[in-house]
C-alpha cells in the first residue's frame, strides 16, 4: 500500500496544481474529467506518445521533455484550427525517477499550460522497467464543420509552409555531434522545444483547403495531403524557406537537403489555399513553396525545375 | 522512411477499420479525432496506461491485453454514469512484436467495441525498448450536471458495491500459482477480462450520492469516496459479496480476507445512496455493505463488529 499511497501523494502534490485552472478536472480526484466544448463547438481530440532516446533524449532537460511532450499534441490542435480546452497525461516512468525529475518536468507543463491556455485534466501514472515514456491527450475546440483537414486539396492551389523548415531536424544533428550550429543552441532549440502554431491555425480556418502539421518531414507529411486529398503537389526545394543557420549547414554540405526536406520534428504547418495569402499570417511568416495539380504523390523539383529524389545523399537526379 | 511506411500500413491494416463506425475519426486521416458530445451532454474523459508484467503478464492472450486496457477505461466511464462514445489508443510496442500478435489484438478491441458501443478515434503506434504499453483515452458522454462523483457521500447514507469482490485479485493469485481456483478459470477470468458496469452505472444517475469504479481495491477505493466528501465510511466485512470461488478460498485460507478486500481488479462499482436500494439494478445484483457516518477514513468491523486492520495475515485487531 504504501507504493499506491506514495502514488496519490505525487499525484496531490504534483500534478493537482496543473488541473487548478480546470474545473471540469474535478481536482484530479474523480475516476475522470468533465469537457464541455460549449454551444456551437466539437472537440478535436489528438494522442500522442513519446519515447526516451527515441523522440526526446533521456538526458533532456525534464522541463523540455514535458513541454516536447505537451507541443506536438498542441501542434496537432493547431493543424486543424483548434483553440486548446485541456489534455490528460500518463506519465510511464521507470521507479528510478526522482522527485527533482519530476518537479523540474512539471514546471516545463505548468509553464506551456500558462502560454499556450489549456489545463491538465487527468491521467494516470504508472511504473515501467522500460524507457521513460508519456501520452498526451490534448482536446481543443474548433466551431463545427470549421475544422481545418488533410482532404480539401484541389488542383490549383498553392502549397504553404510557415515558418522555416529543416531546423528540428538539423538540431537533432547538431546535439548528436554530426554537424556544428554557428548560432549557438539556435537549431538544438527547435528540436528541444517545438513552437506549435496554434495562432496561425485559427487564422487558416477557411483560408486553408488542407492542412497538418510537418512531423514526420515536409515530404512524407505533403504526402500525406496529397493521398487524402487525392492529388499531386509538386514542391520547388528552393522554396522552402530555411532559417539562417539551416542556410548556412546547408551552404557548407549540400547533402543536407535530405535532412532539411524529409527529417521531421518541424511543428510548422503546411497548407494549401485557393487564394494568394499574404507573406505572414497572423504575425508568423508563411512561404507559397509550390502548387497542387491533378495526379498523385509528392514531387520535388530542383532549382532547374527537374524532379529529385531525396536520398541520404542529398538529391538524385531521375 | 521504411520504417515509418510500414507504420501507416500497419495503421491502415488494423487500426482503421476499427475506427470506419465513428465518423469523427476522420478514417485515421487526419491529425486529429472531431467529438461532438452532442446538445445538452458533456464529455467524460479518462485516461489509464497498462504496462507488461505490471498491469497485465506480457504472456497474456493479446485480446485479452486488448480487451482489458479498454475495459479498465471504460469502467471509470461507468462510474462517471457515462455512455461510451470513442477513445484513442496509443501502442508502444517493442520492435519484435508481429502482425499475429497485433492481428488478435485488434481482434479483442473489435469485439469489445461492438460489445461496448464505442469505437477507436485515434490514437499513435511508436516503438519502445522496454515492456509492451498501452495508454487508453476513452470519452463517453453524460447529460450535463448529471456526471457520478466521488464527493456527494453523506452521514446517513448506505453503502453499496456491485457484483462480487476480490475475484480478480484471488484470480491473479491463480495465475501466479499461488492458490488453486477449484471452479477453473472463474477467478482468472475475472483478472484477464474486467466486466465494465456501464448499464448499472447509467442507472444509478439521480440514486447514488457518490460512485467510483473498484480497481486499486475496495478499502483504498472508499477511502477516496470518504476523503473526498469529507465522511467517514464503515464497512462490515461479512457483508461484502463474494463468487463461490472466493468464498471458498476463503474458507480455506482466512487470511485471503486482506486480498479480497485490498486485492484491487474487481472494477465492480461502489457507491453510496440515501435511499435504500433493491437486491438488484439494471439486473446487476448489488449489496449493501456499511454505512456512511461522519468523520474520516474507512473502518472495517469483523463479524463481531470490531474493527479490525486488514494485513498479509489477514484482519487484525485494534
Amino acid at each position: 500500500m504504501a507504493g499506491r499511497l506514495g502514488e496519490f501523494d505525487r499525484i496531490a502534490q504534483f500534478f493537482s496544481p496543473l488541473a487548478a485552472g480546470f474545473p471540469g478536472a474535478l481536482g484530479l480526484t474523480d475516476d475522470a474529467a468533465l469537457v464541455d466544448p460549449g454551444p456551437g463547438y466539437e472537440l478535436v481530440v489528438t494522442t500522442d506518445a513519446l519515447v526516451a532516446d527515441v523522440h526526446f533524449r533521456k538526458a533532456d532537460p525534464p522541463d523540455r521533455i514535458a513541454q516536447k511532450a505537451l507541443r506536438v499534441n498542441l501542434s496537432d490542435l493547431a493543424s486543424m484550427g483548434a483553440e486548446p480546452v485541456c489534455y490528460t497525461l500518463a506519465t510511464i516512468l521507470p521507479a528510478e525517477t526522482d522527485e527533482a525529475w519530476l518537479a523540474a518536468f512539471v514546471r516545463g507543463l505548468a509553464a506551456d499550460q500558462a502560454e499556450f491556455g489549456i489545463s491538465l485534466a487527468g491521467g494516470d501514472s504508472v511504473r515501467t522497467t522500460g524507457p521513460a515514456t508519456f501520452s498526451v491527450t490534448a482536446m481543443g475546440r474548433v466551431e463545427k464543420g470549421q475544422a481545418l483537414r488533410r482532404s480539401g486539396a484541389k488542383p490549383g492551389d498553392k502549397v504553404y509552409v510557415s515558418g522555416t523548415i529543416g531546423d528540428g531536424a538539423l538540431g537533432l544533428a547538431v546535439l548528436m555531434g554530426e554537424i556544428r550550429d554557428d548560432e549557438a543552441g539556435t537549431l538544438a532549440g527547435r528540436y528541444l522545444l517545438p513552437r506549435p502554431r496554434l495562432v496561425l491555425g485559427r487564422a487558416l480556418r477557411g483560408r486553408a483547403s488542407a492542412a497538418l502539421d510537418v512531423s514526420d518531414g515536409l515530404v512524407a507529411d505533403l504526402g500525406h495531403v496529397a493521398e487524402t486529398s487525392g492529388v499531386g503537389l509538386v514542391i520547388e526545394a528552393d522554396r522552402v524557406p530555411l532559417s539562417s543557420p539551416a542556410r548556412r549547414a546547408l551552404d557548407g554540405d549540400s547533402r543536407l537537403i535530405a535532412t532539411i526536406l524529409t527529417g521531421g520534428d518541424d511543428y510548422e504547418l503546411a497548407f494549401t489555399a485557393s487564394e494568394t495569402l499574404p507573406e505572414s499570417l497572423a504575425g508568423v511568416p508563411i512561404a507559397c513553396i509550390g502548387r497542387v495539380e491533378a495526379g498523385s504523390g509528392v514531387t520535388v523539383l530542383d532549382r532547374q525545375g527537374r524532379p529529385v529524389t531525396l536520398t541520404a545523399g542529398g538529391y538524385r537526379h531521375f
